[in-house]
Parts: structure tokens; sequence; C-alpha cells
């Protein structure tokens, strides 16, 4: 019997629910996430403007100086890609159309926040680093007033 | 010399280039990467439907029917996360502010596009599954028309 | 004469750096990475454990609840990993010999705390899920406690 | 009665089926996906290849030219890594016994272009790059003929 | 003058080299990366296959039921993906044209082993995990008298 | 009835099993995954120190060099990591705290060969990537013993 009725189904849909960060209804958002990983990106950057280039003859200083800047590249660029993601993970699974009405520049500070991200892998700019900075702190602040708690906002490096 | 220089930069800015799918500006957008996950999506949500429940007493029946729902289930999961990425590469990365004057529902448009893979995730439903396929088409048609290039759309299966 | 020189180096080794959570000396170290995938298995575990099994005969009901135990499962698996990665980031790469001297329970405590992950995929037990959250809650305190820093404790949920 | 059952259980093996890009049975196979991926190589060497070394003294320029270099050159690994990927996924899921018959050279066509990825990755070639191009525009048509479908070959950039 | 030269540039190849399992020529690869997984996929099968159904009106055995089995079938998949993958870079980067005239059967091998590869994820197959292992024997018998060395094959469970 | 049932689960804890590298328990162990991945570290290193910096006044060659660089550093990082996952594998899941008594070194072992990947990701030291291959046959010797099987230590290059 079970067969001819599920021969029927067309489609299934649940109650609205709270998603979250992992995808499923956990509930567990925090900015901290993007908060961690943006000052990753911060700090790489400031570390890829201050690495002394050693003198070109000098071979083992040469090999050791292109194999830091490479990796901090490459940190700085995974650290940006997931602040990213943690930011739209926010603006497409948390945000609702009853928070557009109260916060009518949602879209907007989401899509600079992400083009921020963007930036910062293109760029080694101190300037877009410290601006993503500023955009985290900035979503930290709208999140937390949706849900009326206040939480403080702290760096930790 | 090039030492004390160095501890001066402060920052870097590129001139404005085209990125792309690929976090790089390799300028190659293409939403038949999306269209190509949306259809995975539909297509395991209509199997995932049409999957026979075997009688509980065929132990053997039982197991394959319980990997193979598990499968349709992580892939429905899998598929719907790369559309939704490769959607939101195109709103944070190739469509730029000169883009958003044109087409005002630009944001509204993506982030109903994104909500739809979620949704995709979170139920097995032929009717969001045929939505999110609508909305990769009219992204297709709004990204084609802004190269100005004709493209046609069509489906793999 | 650079070519020369490159064939004679042997290695190289940098002055010690503090490391991080991003394998590079970001110094960006922060528990409530682990803090928050933690709250995920715990409440995964908790919404498992809470799911009501339909009635077998109602085949759409039967499919939504395979659709959401499976993927419930899935994120408690995904996010109990995350949270052992965050956790042997910390004592792999943060803490140091002189933190093994003040802790000498260093070892013990990471090694439960990451077996308690491990336990959290295997079963489906609130209590192992509470007391990863304990774990967490304790590491929080020791890694502050060596920056001596007073960072106060919250949840997200 | 069913534990007893589910003892002898030896093995199960399921109607042969079309499999897909998402190793689903969801019958979802379009070369496409490589030839977007194939594009952001070529477009990545030639990219690299026009990248201007900026005079040493130079400090901004320099860094700048680092972060660009490394980043392309990355871009370039993952993307021929995802066309070498997408590009098996058709010889070991799609491609039957049936089809070896009538296209003879398919394991040759198929190494080759997979050695071309890796090509592609070694080196910083237009000529690779533009061969692993055509060899993508090959498995194309030989892919559109086994389905008897006339799609026609664009390329987004 | 370096700038002008560089706009020159059209290609570079690199003298041939040994790749390796890392897709950089390192020279290490060893089948026993895909024997392990292989084993894993084998020993998940079996699992799968004896778990006991409870009985559905308990429930906390029916949730742990579920748990475990979807654990399971996802291993299975993840192991069987590796297998394959580690299969298809001996494919693709180690053999040469030079082995395929001492071994004509070499793509078939291959061919047949990723597809052993598919299916064991797409059944739960005691025979096909088997011949998966036969398979991957195979290939490591192959592998070592290209390099005449006589390596003795083990299982670790 | 099986949803009242279900409703006053608390929680459910399995027999104790044996887990594995797969985080499931299938019992499949092999401290050869980690030395693969010590073997590609230790061949790129001495790759790396082995290349021969072009002339700054041939283009090709310099765009070359530093394609091969950037591949290298960035695969002695991904193998590194993947040497680091594998050995807490076999610290977190099969070592239990019976071999502890056994093995009061065990954590410290473990911490020092983690370190030691660390290293070998942030240098490009010889003698670390030597090190961490004595740590990773001294890991080797220690689990055969506690399965008291007499497994010959060998390496792919």
């Amino acid at each position: 019997m079970l067969k001819q009725v599920i021969a029927k189904i067309k489609n299934w849909s649940p109650a609205p629910e709270v998603h979250a960060h992992c995808d499923g209804p956990c509930g567990v958002y925090d900015p901290a996430a993007a908060r961690i990983t943006a000052e990753a990106v911060l700090s790489m950057t400031k570390k890829i403007l201050a690495l002394e280039v050693p003198d070109s003859s000098d071979a083992a200083a040469t090999v050791a100086y292109q194999n830091t800047l490479s990796r901090f590249i490459a940190i700085k660029e995974e650290q940006a890609q997931k602040t990213k993601d943690d930011i739209l993970i926010l603006w497409t699974d948390y945000f609702k159309p009853v928070h557009l009405e109260k916060y009518p520049e949602l879209h907007d500070t989401f899509w600079k926040a992400a083009k921020l991200c963007s930036a910062c892998k293109v760029e080694v700019s101190l300037d877009h680093a410290n601006e993503l900075m500023d955009a985290v702190q900035k979503i930290h602040q709208m999140f937390w007033a949706t849900k009326d708690r206040d939480v403080t906002y702290y760096k930790a490096s």
C-alpha cells in the first residue's frame, strides 16, 4: 500500500524554521566566526607588508622569504574566503524578509562586505582589510540587535 | 634600500578588474555551472520521491533502499550547495554597482535564488526544485544580457 | 653566482614565531570557533532525539523525516569534526612546552576533548554533547588565562 | 525474524543505471563544466605570461606583483584539477563498454586530456592550455554524439 | 628591458619529470594509499550488512541504528571516492606511454577499477568490495613491477 | 506509541568499538598513510632547495621558476597538513588509555610529531623534514607493536 501512496507524493514542505551556520536548523549563528577569519586577513596583510625582502645574494634567506610570502598570501586567500562564506550564510539563511523591512540597507551591507572579502584577496591592502573588520563589526551589531542581545564585540589578537 | 622602502608601504590597490568564478580576474563567468548542479538537485528530488519503499521483511532490499536514499539526500545537499556557491559568486564578484542601476531587482533575485537552494536542502520539494531551475534560467538571461550576448539556454538532462 | 650558492643550501629555520588557527603565524587564536561548532553538535543531537517518527503509512511525512534525519546526522558529523580540528590546532600550534609546565593536564584535557568529538559522531548522546560543551569551556578558560585576558564565555544559542 | 534474515545477506546489486557528474544516478552530465574550468586555465595562463614584472626598487608594486602571480598560479592549479576531475567523471561513470566499441580511441582521448590538465599545472604553457581547450571540445562532440543531441559549443570568455 | 621581453613570452615547457600522488613531481607514488581506503570500503560494506535492525518500538535503539547506518554509508562513499582518486592519479600521472606498450591492458585495468569504486558507492555489495580489493592488489603488482621493486602486499585489517 | 517513546529518549551510547582512519569503526588504521605524505614533504623540501634561480633577465625561465616554486611550496603545505591529520587520527581515535599505560611517552611523541608537521610548513628545512620521517617511523613501530604484528617499514621513493 505504501508503494502506491509514495508514487503520488509530489512534494513536501516543513514549517518555517530557523536555519544556521551549518545549513541545518541548529539555530547557532554567531558573527564571531567571520570576525576570527577577518582578523586573520588583517594580520596576514600586515605581515606581508612588513616582510623584509632579503638580499638576493643570500640564497637561503631568499628561499625562506619565498616560502613565507607564498604561505601568507595563500592563508590570506583562504581566510578571506571563509569570511565571505560566513557572511553570506548570515545573509542567505539567517536574515529573513521581516529583517529587511527593519534594515533596508541589509542587502547593500552584505554585498559590500562580500566585495571587501574579494578585494582583500586580490590586493594586499591594509585599508581594505581594516574596512572588512569594520564591516564585520557592523554585521555583529546588526545581528545581535535582531536577537535583542547585548554581546560584547572583542578581537582575539 | 628596498628594506627601508618596504617598511613604509601601507597598502596597494590595483586598477578595477573583471573577477571571475575562480576568484581571480580570469573573466570566465558562466551561469551554466549553476544550471548543471540545479538540474542535479531537481533530478535527485524526483528520484527520492520515486523511490519505492521495499517491504521491511526483505532485509537485502531494505539495506539497498537505505543506501540509495542516503546517497540521494547527500547528493541533493551537495549539489544545492554548489548551486548556491555559483550563484553567489555571480552576485558578489561579477555584478557591479553599474548593473544594480539597470537591474534594481538584482539583490532580491539573488537573495531568493540562494534561499531556494537552502529550501531544496531542507525539503524534498519538487516545487522548490523547479522554482530553483526557473531562478537559474532568469539569472542566465540577466547575465548574458549584461554582456549583449545571445547564449541559448538548454538543459543537459 | 646565486646558482652555485643555492646548490649548497641545506636548510633554513626561522626564528620561533606565534602560529595560529590558520597554520600561519597570524597570531589569531580564539576558542570561540570550537565553541560555535560544539553548540551545533549539541543542537543537532537534541533535534535528532526530538524528531518525531511519522506513521509509516504517511509516505510524504516519511520521506521528509528521512531527509531531515539524514541531514541532521551529517551536520552533527561535520560540526564535530570542525570542533575536533579547532581544538587540535590549539593543542598542536598554540600551546608550547612552557604552557605544559604550568598546565600538566594539558595533553589529557585535549585528548579527552578530541575523543568526545568522536563520541558525538558515533553516538546520538546528549550527555556526551554536553560534556563536549564543558570541555570547550574549560579550554576557553585555560586559553585566555595564558594570555592574561578576561574574555567572557557566552553561547550563541 | 528480520534480524536473522539480515545476518544472511551477502550483497545486493541494483539494476544498471545511468550515473552522473554527482556520483549519483541523477543522469546529469554536461561537458560544459569541464569547458568553463579549462577556459579559466587558459585565461590564467595568458594573464601570468602578460604580467609585467615591476622594478624591484618599487616595493609596493613588487608585493602587489607577488600577490597577483601567486594567486594566478594557485587558480590555474585549482581549475586544472577541476577540469581533470570533470573529464574523469565522464570517462569512469558516463562512458560504458558499449561506447568503447563505437569509439575505440575513448581511453586514449581521456588519458591525453587528463595528462594535459597536469601539464597545464606543471607549466605555464599557452600551447598546452590551448590543446586542453581542443581536447575539451573534442570530448563535447563525442559526448553529445552518444546522446544524438546537437548542442552548440561556445566559450564564455 | 625585462618588461619588453616578458611581453613576447609565448609559453614554456619544462623537461619531462616524474610527477606524483601530490600533483607535483615529488616522485612519491604508493598504491598503499588506495589499498588503505579500499580496505575501509570493504570493512564498511561488511558492517552495514551485519547491522542488526532494532525493533521499531525501541526508539532509542532505532535512532542509534539510523545514526550508525547513515555514517557507515557516508564513510563508504568517501573512502570509495578516495580510492578512485588515488587509482586515477596513478593512471593519469605515473603511467606513461612507455608503460602502455608493456601493459596493453593498462587502460582497461584502471577503467574497471574506477568503475568498481563507483559500484561500491551505489551498492552495498560484498562481491564488488572484494573485487575492488583484488583490483587494488593487481595495481600494486603492476606498479612495483615497473619499478623493479619487490614490495610485499599486506592488509592493515 | 513510538512518538511518545521517542520524546523520552535522553541519549544512547554504543558499546566501545575500534574506530579508524575514516572516523568510523572500520578498524582500518595504517601509519603508511602518514608515511607517504611525509615522504612527499621531504621530497618537496629537497626539490625547493635544489631549484636553480634563473637569471632575472630570462623572463620565460623566471615565470617557469615562479610557477614551480609556488607549486612546490603549496604541495609541501598540503602534504604536511595531511601528515598531521593522519598522525592525529591515530592519537585521538586509535590509541586508548590502555595504551597510555604501556607507552607513557605517547602524548609527547604525537605532540612533537604534529609540531614537526607545522615546522615543515613554516620552514624549508631538510633537518625538520628528516625528523618528521623519523617520527613517522617511530609511530609505525609503536602502532604495529600494539597489534603484535611485524610490518616491514619501507619508503616508496
